[in-house]
Order: C-alpha cells, then structure tokens, then sequence
C-alpha cells in the first residue's frame, strides 16, 4: 500500500515517519509547494521520492492532505473527482466545517475521512517533523458517518499506529469547541506579543531587560506561522469572533474589579482560574 | 555572616539553596507564616532552623524578604525600626514603586536594597525551590542610589554568586515596564483559562478531548496563586490597567479586520507579532 502526502511539513511530515517507525506502509510519495521542504524531506527520509500530482493520485491508496486549510477546500474536490473507488483520503486540517461542505454532495464523498490530529508546534516545517509528534494525543473525526466503513477503519488504524486517541464529533462541533481551546489561544499569544512589541519597539535593551519565562510562554503561539493560520482564521471566523468577545468580556471584568478596587472578586477570579490543569 | 530569610516559599527558598550551594553564608534562619511550608523547609536543608521575628533580625547580617509584596510593604518599615546599621535588607517583590515609597524618608532607608529577581514559575512552596532557578536570569535592583554601596555591594554578590545579571533601574520605571512583561502576561492567562473553563463547564469531556499543548502554554501562567499575585496586581493596578487598555485594543483591532474581511491586514498582524523570539 502506497501513501500519499501532500504537504510535507510538520504534520504531514510527522505522520509519515510514525507510519514508517511502525513499517505501515510500502513507498510514501509527496508532494510539496515549496521546492524546498519537497528536497528537504526526502532527505530526511520523510518520503521517498517527490512526483506529480497526477501520479501521486495513481499511485497513491491512502492520500493524506496536510496543507493549509484553505488549500485543502481547493484541492479536495479535485482529488475526489480523480480517485479510485477504493482510495481513502484524509485531511489534518485545523477547522472541518468548511472542507466537510465543500464536498458534501460530492459522489465520492465516501472516501474521504475528516481528522483533525491535536498536535503541533510553534515552528513548522519538515525540519520539525518527528515520529512521536501524535503520541497519546487526541484525533478528532469529524462526520464520520459520512464515511465508508473501510475508509475509516483504514485512517483508524493510521491514527492507531501512531498511539492516538479517537474522538467522533460533527465537523460543527469540532470547529465551536476548537476555536476556544485552540484559535482563541493563538489570537491571545498573537496580540500579546503584538501588544509588548509595540511597547517596547524603541527600547529594546528594557525589553531584553526584563522579560521572564512567563511572557515567552504565554507567547510561544505567536511564533506560528501565517500560511497555516490565517486560512484557520478565516474558515472559523465566526466561532473565533465570538470566543474574542466572549474572553475580552473576561478581560473587562478583571479592569472592572482592579479600577472599582473590589480586589476579593480578584480573588475569586484567580482562584477559579487556577482550575486549569 | 548569618542569612535570614522572612518567607520560604520558591523564591525565598532558591535564593537560599542557591547561596548554600556555592557555601555562601553561615547559618540560615527562616520565618513563615504558613507552618508547613516552614517545616518543609527545614526537612528540605533550605534553612538551618526556624526562629522568632525579634531572633532573626538579631541574628542576621542579611535580611531576605521573600514574602508577597503586600506583606513586603507593611513589614519592611518595622525591621528597619529594629536592624542594627550594619544590617542589609533586600526583598524580591515584583513590584518595587509602593515599597521603596514606603520607606523613603526612613532614617534607615539605606540599609535597603530593593530588588526583583526575574525568575518563577508558575508552581509555589518550598518543594519547588532549586538552587539554580535564578541562572542566567535577570536582577533588576531599583532606585539604587538611595542604598549604602556596602548593602549594594553585598546584594550584588548575592546574585552573582546564584549567576545573575544585574540591572538598574528606577523602581517607577520597574513597575512600568513590569506590568507589560509579567502581569499582564498573568492577566492574559487568568482570562483565558477563566473563559476556557466557563466555556465548558457543563462539557469537560469535550474540553479535555479537544485541548492540546497550545492551550496548555497560553495557561500556564492561570496556575499562579491568589496571595503572591493579587497583591501584585493591587500594587501595580495603574500601570496594569494601562497595559490591558492596550492590549484590548489590540484584540479589538484584530477582531475588527476579521469582522470586515480585512485578511491582508491580519496577516501583516501576524508577522509583526512572529518577531517575539
């Protein structure tokens, strides 16, 4: 069985050394945008060689996409248009809505598996990539009775592999939750840093000066990169419009208390905060 | 030369393994308002014994201050009623403007060295102190000029022996810059796992199928405690309602381009904030 990945940086880098560790898989062919990333991961023995989109979609019996949100609404239905009847794709994408309806009247919708693994890092690129990225972590799917049973039992066993954990919810409900517990917190690093850089922009010796392991933290996420998280933005714009008002409503009640000095209502702010483990 | 240390808790508690690490300092004698945490102190070699306030301030050369800035503030003036002119006082409080004002026009005002070690975590107590939490970290002391070069000269060693950098500021210009680097930081967390949490009250199923490492960093901070940081806040409150103004509005501007489909803009955003390192 050949697999097939487009989009060779840290996912689906990632997953295709997972697979290879635990020899799933007979020849893993790729394809990339950037020239680079493509040699890179050869190199890296990330796949095994670099062909056209046409052959990979030939030679291929599992296709994973794991490009950009935004180019996987593109390239789906075209996929789905070429493939076999018995070829299986799955995308990794961070939002699902948006690429489940794109192909919902599609006649093959059948062979495609909507996953979300919740893995990942500030940094991108097949670079990053390791065998271990998903281990014990959760895997959404999304829509899977949409799905035909051997499609699924086959991106299961993938996941599987790779010591993940299945979650089934619909793609409407994926992208709700997910904006909070994933697109809020990048929104938050993203400004947080936009906010001290801008503070600091002509005093950078202070800056240097005085930062501590708390505020590297809380913006490690703003080292993300656009390609990946603008089109997320987008797809979830609604979800993540309404998490920002939601947390800058949060925001608000905490200057309410520090301006009107009811400081035992900190108090309790902080201490239910503190339930996050 | 004896060492007392009023608060054993993580900071008060590194300071001390730090210094007996490098076999600075004689006898170590600690107070505590919590008794476990004194108890634990001594069974972890953080302090040779614990001991009435009127003996450690006797007994002591050098007078560590690791308690929460509130108790820092009502404290201070009193040991400087008792100290002998030899003795040196610091304290580590994360704010220093409500401190050093406090005892400004002390007669003894000079024996105090007013200092803020950049460095914690978001754990407290004894049993997270190590000797090296302060290596290669910042020192910020402040408004230095109003201390005796002796008490400086021996604070200095302090840190440097525990492989500080010193630097010297103003105790307004500390709070200022402070506010944007670790409270509002702390203000960040606090908020959003407040948000988070609320969110999914009635579903922690969801909440801990779909949560990944991203939220786990963003939160980090929401896991610090009420009696260090609440009187930070309070004694910082201008400064911090200033830096969450800013940093609201830069939410709000990244919510405004999401609303009216301003991606060009969003991406712009991203890439100013990609330069956090």
């Amino acid at each position: 069985m050949n697999i097939g990945i487009i989009g060779l940086g840290l996912i689906g880098g990632s997953i295709s050394l997972g697979l290879r560790k635990s020899n799933f898989g007979d020849k893993f062919l790729g394809i990339d945008s950037n020239k680079e990333n493509a040699i890179h991961a050869v190199k890296l023995g990330i796949v095994d060689k670099i062909i056209s989109f046409q052959d990979l979609i030939i030679q291929s019996s599992v296709i994973i996409l794991s490009i950009p949100v935004d180019g996987i609404k593109k390239i789906l239905p075209i996929i789905l248009n070429k493939i076999s009847n018995d070829t299986v794709i799955l995308d990794t994408g961070s939002t699902k809505y948006e690429i489940c309806n794109s192909v919902y009247s599609h006649p093959k919708r059948s062979r495609f598996v909507a996953t979300h693994p919740i893995a990942g890092i500030e940094n991108s690129g097949p670079e990053y990539a390791h065998s271990d990225l998903f281990h014990k972590k959760n895997c959404i799917l999304c829509d899977s009775e949409l799905s035909d049973p051997d499609a699924i039992f086959i991106v299961e066993k993938i996941y599987s592999i790779m010591d993940m954990r299945m979650i089934y919810i619909t793609s409407k409900e994926h992208d709700f939750y997910i904006s909070y517990v994933s697109h809020l917190p990048h929104v938050v690093s993203f400004s947080l840093a936009s906010t001290v850089l801008e503070r600091f922009k002509n005093e950078k010796k202070f800056f240097n000066n005085m930062r501590g392991s708390g505020l590297d933290s809380t913006t490690r996420l703003a080292k993300s990169n656009p390609e990946t998280w603008l089109p997320i933005f987008i797809s979830n714009k609604n979800n993540l419009i309404q998490a920002m008002d939601v947390y800058i409503d949060h925001l608000k009640i905490f200057r309410k208390y520090l301006r009107k000095k009811e400081f035992h209502q900190i108090d309790r702010y902080i201490k239910k905060a503190n339930d996050i483990k």
